[in-house]
């Protein structure tokens, strides 16, 4: 991610990263598909987390307070990454297919959540509603907090852009 | 178009597709980029319609009712595409590199409508979240509306996909 922050996401080598991180470039690729995957390796474990935060909500639990939940779960997470999170973020910005790549990443978080809604009974379209007004939630609270990730509490933030959401779709 | 709905559209050559449309392949690079603007060249004049649309709501709307009226006109044009839009669904649904295309285009609207927000004076976050919510309610609205454009109307979809956005984020 230093290298990364130094040189550029483009002039980076897979080799650089690798000796950096004091691997070989085989052991980089063991882990890794391309030097793209350092920056999205963490999407594979927030999808596992999410469906299983869905899957786990209470019966009693409305569609959005079982999103909400998986997501603040999501949020926990990533809060505990802190600055690791700015420093990617720079990087993504700075780089329009990253930028693309990290809107593909959303839209599979968001078909995670409407499948994990379908599996509790909910129909569609309310499903796909649910979860991607939920990543919309996500996705503005993440932006706000990766300015200052070690300030803010991102979980508390993902509430508060749902409680947005729902006075804005409410007509304010 | 039907030439992608033929034969697919990663075989379909420009070559072909001028063809078929009577041009000479350099008149139809004076018209597109590439094979891949032919399904995406709409998404310009779209882009307009919905900043014009912005711009122009009354002074007492409320950014999601400015929003929805910017969403619902553009349905109603989408609309007399009729059944070109499904052919070109049934093509972007087959080829994962024209569904990312798909997103960045809708990201890209949800980025035009937040910026004719603030242009209207309201803040961030809650610009993006009335951008990003009305462009959930549309996408979901569209997905409905192609499976059979010529019997369901459009913009009444867009609109019911904001009511039922409402219900969600209320907990219903």
């Amino acid at each position: 991610m230093q290298l990364f922050t130094e040189r550029g996401f483009e002039s980076t080598t897979v080799a650089e990263i690798a000796e950096r991180a004091g691997l070989t470039e085989r052991t980089f690729f063991r882990h890794f598909t391309d030097k793209r995957e350092v920056l999205f390796a963490g999407s594979a474990s927030l999808v596992e987390l999410l469906a299983e935060h869905v899957a786990g909500a209470p019966d009693a639990a409305t569609p959005i307070d079982a999103v909400s939940g998986a997501l603040q779960a999501a949020g926990a997470v990533i809060q505990q990454r802190g600055d690791w999170s700015r420093r990617r973020q720079a990087v993504i910005v700075a780089n329009s297919e990253l930028q693309e790549r990290e809107l593909i990443k959303l839209a599979s978080l968001a078909s995670t959540l409407a499948e994990a809604l379908r599996r509790r009974g909910v129909d569609d379209p309310g499903a796909s509603l649910t979860a991607e007004a939920g990543i919309v939630a996500f996705k503005v609270a993440y932006e706000r907090w990766v300015q200052q990730p070690t300030k803010r509490n991102l979980p508390r933030l993902i509430q508060e852009s749902l409680d947005q959401l729902r006075a804005i779709t409410a007509g304010g």
